[in-house]
């Protein structure tokens, strides 16, 4: 393509190109402000056009409405398409897929006319709201969280494993106790019933009758009642740890002393100020 | 207003701001209390004559009672504002508007007869108990909880916006699966059950009724009891913190030590008193 | 009383009072056991003779029971009464009335024929189920349970302090919102129904109809979501210091080193044995 | 036996054994997962063969896939029965059982004809899932979580203990407040109540209906919305302990320094590497 040999020439494309996808330039972030509140407008007018009497009354206004951000995303889109340095990568990058669905639908629905359709593709839609995601990234406390979260992944899965485990020996348990008389249909059905109880949700669209039954459930409700503090005390561990892995990595470039918390801008022994996002490793100390 | 250049002339004014608007004095102490046993007990009245067999029996004595109150509350918002050294400024401030507000109510429905609105203004009046928020000021504890709130709100902020992203479009889904055959008539309402179901409430008002949507159901179930962990994790760990933190900031007056819990009264190391909230600095050890 | 001047010469009583009352030698022990067990056994009867079928097949067989333990226990009141230091200081005390609370309605309910009056009565036997509350006494893990729970009283009372008020304040607008017609009949039931959804328990009993009303309830629904991880940091902060401070204060006779597990056996600098509850005070260590 | 007389002779039996019991070698390692896949598939095909639709169509092809995993699971059992060192100990071992317990049923099958005897049959078949819980011991964070509940087991107990006096207090007060009349319709009935809203699930079968009643239903909730604090407050402090643990026994074997995380692959002080597993006990260091 000729798009990429004249890469280095054209200032427009340069310029759109931090504006569009850069950050760091108060355009660019503008820029990113205006497509989320868009974004934010054209879901509530989705998920408010599926409310039967605002259809009626106001259905032609968010028609106009949904055309409107139609076109703005489209227009978005291809501007993305000439600036950026490589389409073709863009294009079936992630963020370039979520930005073509969510396109694609409204122009689909004017061929297509069977109503359920249009619904399932109108929903579609909603995947721009995906793109909202890419705000995480500017925030620090997201990159913690994460962290502590993929650090707790494993043990996280073992636990999850195990309730599994203990969700179909119960559901199979209730299936013949309580059986199709009592709403407990197949053994799927049960399972989604031993979710439903473990997790303490507690729909009560089914619920044991028999004295043997209840006493399951019952046992079945303690046991997610106790262990629901399993993840949490995996998760609160593994954050008060990442949190002091936070403070011994900061140090200050005057004293060499470390142990600051992260929001910290001075340091506490001798005062002079701290750089922003100091992460010094460990084994560079010495 | 020549209300404000007498300042200093009235003793009865600064004997009654004292009073009414200091919490330091056996007096002001004594008056608080006074004032929020009536608040409690006028709220309480709101509630009870909303019950009908009691309002048709005890109507007009509660009735009584409230006007009672009512003009205690007013010879109170009176007080206020002749004590205030400022009076303009206490009128336009949060508890000044919050009182006017609990009392203007009572007057107003001596001339609007409608029975739906009185009672519109009547729980207004409820708004009054923002006043025994006062009283939380007092307790130091109150102070490190709001502190690691405060702390984590950006950690938790960034969770919740995680969260909301998951419901829209879980509810989505789901509307396009079960649909308005099955209650979920609209997105906005597929959104409630979202949030119904994975906060674990589970009114079973709305059931998913479709193998495939019992099985998203389950999902979100699992979901919501697994990242409940993660604010749980995040305050905690700030909690520690917060302890931490008010330990290394008391230090002993006598052997310079620090490391003493929040609620110690003797230093742990020389035995000499320790000052009741000593909150040292950290950059003035040195 | 002569019973008190006589009290060194008995020595069936002395051998009665450390059987009964002390835990210390091997037949306190076994006669702790085998009263609780009793207990059990017989409250067990009261809960299984409320289900209708077992009262009319087995209902002679359990009033016989139930008679041979009034009997056992009234003796055990007697003996009590009898080897007891001071009679009348056991007879007020907490469990000298649970005692004598729990044997009294047997007897009451020969006279009183009622139905419904003995099976409140009856109920109160109950009551006897508190004495299992003094196993809890042997148990160091209770007491470090116990010391954490009471060092975040305070703050966990000011978190009840608050939800409170939050959960007045839902119940009034609600109230108003939703209206007698939607099953929010009064204030109070309100109360009720923000704290079915606030604690996540969500029986579906009462649930908002109106578009408003259902917003407000998920909103209601998130706050609690949330807001119960505030008890659950506060405590887990507590138990985590707790831990720590027991570490602290157990001291190696031989190296006089800290920082050992309340489990622990032997020092793990030197390895000689550790006493069981070595509770050196911070303040002797100099 | 003669078998046992043989153990070193045979180097069929030997490969066997190695793969069979075994994981060190690929070959065990490809068998148990194997053996994993062949068991989730057989307990899918029993949970699928509940639901009636299936059945009717596919009722067949699945009783088919049953009689091959019963073949494929009996042949299994036959060659531990041969391969292992001790046969007689492996036929009465807890996994020996489980094998022999998930194919006899299938055989039985043949000539017990009741439908509903079968189903309970089959059920049993679920058993063989206990296998899977041989893949935890391969984990090291199954064996940390582990030991941080066996840590926490006596607490957490004490916590049940005392949670299942207050639910018996409660649920005979429920039913002498609510009553035959409301649906707890025995103490045993209520006390299944009480477990459903104290654990917050709150189905909605039985719900109070008198005012006092629902008092005590709001008590019960926001007392079991509490106490959820305790076992997370035990569990996070056990798990923080356990992780610290961890960190204080792996030694680097060059500087001989600690406080390495269990997932370190090298010493943050030195760079050298660290050994998988070192776990070097505490009295061992001097």
């Amino acid at each position: 393509m000729t798009q990429e040999h004249q890469d280095s020439t054209s200032p427009l494309r340069l310029k759109l190109r931090t504006i569009i996808f850069g950050t760091d330039t108060p355009a660019g972030r503008a820029f990113d402000i205006a497509l989320i509140v868009c974004i934010i407008l054209s879901v509530a007018l989705v998920f408010l056009d599926t409310v039967q009497p605002v259809h009626r009354q106001y259905g032609q206004i968010i028609l106009g409405f949904e055309w409107f951000f139609t076109i703005v995303f489209t227009i978005e889109y291809g501007v993305r398409l000439y600036s950026s340095a490589n389409p073709l990568k863009y294009a079936y990058s992630f963020y370039g897929l979520v930005d073509l669905l969510s396109v694609l639908p409204s122009y689909l629905a004017l061929f297509v006319p069977g109503a359920n359709l249009t619904l399932v593709i109108r929903v579609l839609r909603l995947f721009r709201i995906f793109r909202v995601l890419k705000l995480l990234r500017y925030l620090s406390e997201g990159n913690m969280l994460l962290r502590a979260m993929m650090q707790s992944s494993r043990k996280v899965f073992i636990f999850f494993f195990s309730v599994s485990l203990i969700i179909m020996v119960l559901s199979a348990v209730m299936y013949v106790v309580e059986g199709p008389a009592n709403g407990f249909s197949s053994i799927p059905k049960s399972v989604y019933w031993t979710i439903v109880t473990i997790t303490t949700v507690g729909y009560g669209d089914i619920t044991p009758k028999t004295p043997l039954g209840q006493a399951i459930a019952a046992f079945t409700m303690l046991l997610g009642y106790s262990i629901i503090a399993i993840p949490t005390g995996i998760l609160t561990a593994e954050i008060g740890q990442e949190i002091g892995r936070v403070r011994d990595l900061r140090r200050c470039a005057n004293c060499l002393k470390t142990g600051h918390d992260h929001y910290a801008n001075y340091c506490s022994h001798c005062g002079s100020e701290l750089e922003a996002s100091t992460v010094v490793k460990k084994d560079s100390r010495e």
